[in-house]
């Protein structure tokens, strides 16, 4: 049981090993965060022997074009839900050279939010070695805390599944 | 002649404020800042309006996938040089939706460097509706440092060029 650090650099450091340890890169595909899971990530110094690339899918159009999430997928279920973040995961695989990715899409507010999907509501995916996981987050706080809890929570939930 | 914040959060105002009166969007291409311009973008309310998307482009690989940068040209000029950083703006205009775009390429260490290349050689480069420029920056400091400064001087060049 690997223990929970909630400091990023620590999370960074935990993950670098593990992956190093299996031989796996990592990719990124971000929505709210906005690239700054990639960035927490290249913030380790030598991150090139595991980190591949990011996709700041910050537009629908974008989350269409580089990750080939289906335009209909989004306007069915909308880009925060459990089949976009799936979708866009799993598109982050086939177009790197990762074995691991990571991808999130919520709202991190102040406007954006809904009844059915209030401003902190998150959805996060993994993809590891072929198998995808979601999860849905109910974060408090303003935009700048939503980001930061989406970027601390994503990176633990990926280091306990590798 | 514009005012020259170095504050991130007000130098991204500024921006925001500029491409939005033009109706621009912008794209990133990011290589050792791995994310950080894009996600200082993205941190400012509504900047959907304006930000379309981001390419963290980490390995060459993902450099010539994503933007189309030619690997002859990498192998020739190596990752961090002018031809780079141009071949990585102009292909971020081809394979989004912007008008504008920024990339960096360049070695924030402490490893990577050379006697030609030292730690703290990073190119930038600017597309903004047709035209590209480059700039090389000589920074010191280590990588975090390098990383933030490279930051502050790629945001504020692109507000003097908009």
């Amino acid at each position: 049981m690997s223990t929970e650090p909630h400091n990023i650099e620590e999370l960074v450091k935990q993950l670098a090993a593990k992956l190093m340890e299996k031989g796996w890169m990592l990719a990124t595909a971000e929505s709210c965060t906005g690239g700054m899971i990639a960035a927490a990530c290249t913030d380790l110094a030598g991150s090139s022997q595991w980190f591949d690339r990011g996709f700041v899918t910050y537009s629908n159009e974008a989350k269409t074009e580089m990750l080939g999430v289906p335009a209909e997928l989004i306007a069915k279920h909308g880009a925060v839900s459990e089949e976009v973040v799936r979708a866009m995961a799993e598109g982050a695989i086939r177009h790197s050279r990762a074995q691991v990715s990571i991808a999130v899409t919520g709202i991190a507010g102040p406007g954006g939010g809904s009844k059915e999907k209030p401003v902190g509501t998150v959805w996060v995916g993994w993809c590891v070695d072929g198998n995808t996981l979601t999860n849905c987050l109910h974060l408090d706080g303003g935009r700048a805390t939503i980001r930061t809890s989406t970027l601390t929570n994503a990176l633990q939930y990926l280091l306990h599944r590798i």
